[in-house]
């Protein structure tokens, strides 16, 4: 039986998403909550391999097992296995799925949301949650240069030189820049991304939003096609996987 | 020379804001931070003195010293020092202030809100910030209820045992509950507050969420003055310090 997950998670002292030899990930303390009731050595595979550091409110999942327990048991088995381990992910819903569902090959569209904090002082109850940036930042500016990475590109300039995806063309179909009190959040959303890439394009907005560089810049950072164009990668800790359509 | 600060803190591993011989509070974490570049041991007082596990959005504090540096200097000399010391605290901004200025009686008002996260999965990403009740709470018979306390009442009932002060009559300027997400969100203001008042009220309007009690209930509550006849006291993980008006 196969069934589809919606999980939560704090990045900060994870690996990311996927198994590691030498540290805790998000799949790894799945698979083994799964065992410890299920006593089955299942696979846990999700809609994308978030990084190190990197949350998620909403990362989607499937794996097979064979149970006679409803979902709503699956769930709080799940979650009670998750605290014993005191693994810093929980599941938020679960439910059966057919045997043609595949969280990574089945998603249309991924949602993520970066998360700034844009003030003088640092903020304590948002450690690790947000990027903080001390210094003013031209919102206006930002949304302008945001523009020209919405649509059908050759991202090469916004991707990291260990990404394995065959082609650098994405489509982006959303970048919107709010200002939410003390915070700026950026919203993105696309089919997929290349490795990086919201990271990347947020780190070169940024510099956008500070005059470093110009709106207009970021059009000629996308036409070089070089990575080395872009500005530097934004933290992991201010990005979060927000939603997946199917 | 007195000055005035705005403070937030991550009330999580904090015995609260009031110096104690036994753990870390945000009083004594101002106090050394203060110290380590002035070499003036001067007291910080606070607008309210936060319980353990309380934490705080817009604290507010005055001190006085003697010194050339000016408002911008101070605060990122504070928080250069509040960082030394591994501090969960921070200083938001810093002002002058007159002589007749004092963060506790000056204060013409204060501002709490309550979060309370109402699904059946807890968070990890909002551990230690709100406070987590898993069954579903009924939002509009919490506000019918909280109809009750607005106003200026003797609030015997919803006041700790160790509440030290001199009259259980306070008036409550506000009670408004919101649904945002997954969150219920409590906003409440009065010129001051008894201790534990703001908890003692969620955690009575949570019985009332879940059908334990009325509604109409509060008002019996309210009228018996005895802090037996109310609900259990809400954890301190949820509560914020959020403003205060002078």
């Amino acid at each position: 039986m196969r069934f589809k997950i919606t999980v939560e998670y704090d990045g900060t002292n994870l690996l990311g998403w996927q198994k590691q030899l030498d540290g805790p990930s998000a799949q790894e303390f799945l698979e083994q909550a799964l065992f410890a009731f299920s006593h089955q050595k299942a696979e846990v595979f999700s809609a994308g391999r978030t990084d190190a550091g990197v949350h998620a409110l909403a990362q989607v999942c499937h794996f097979d097992i064979e149970t006679s327990m409803d979902c709503f048991h699956l769930r709080e088995a799940l979650n009670a296995n998750l605290r014993i381990l005191e693994a810093p992910v929980n599941v938020i819903s679960a439910e059966q799925a057919g045997s043609d569902f595949h969280a990574r090959f089945s998603a249309k569209k991924r949602g993520y949301i970066y998360r700034l904090l844009n003030r003088r002082a640092n903020s304590v109850l948002l450690q690790n949650r947000v990027w903080w940036v001390p210094f003013p930042l031209d919102i206006e500016k930002m949304r302008e240069g945001a523009k020209y990475l919405l649509g059908h590109h050759d991202f090469t300039s916004f991707r990291a030189s260990a990404c394995q995806a065959l082609s650098p063309l994405k489509t982006l179909d959303k970048l919107e820049i709010t200002r939410q009190g003390d915070e700026i959040i950026f919203e993105v959303e696309a089919k997929s991304f290349l490795h990086h890439q919201v990271r990347n394009m947020v780190g070169t907005l940024k510099m956008v939003g500070n005059n470093q560089i110009s709106p207009q810049d970021v059009k000629t950072i996308l036409e070089k096609k070089d990575r080395k164009a872009a500005g530097p990668t934004a933290p992991a800790c201010g990005l979060y996987l927000n939603k997946v359509e199917y």
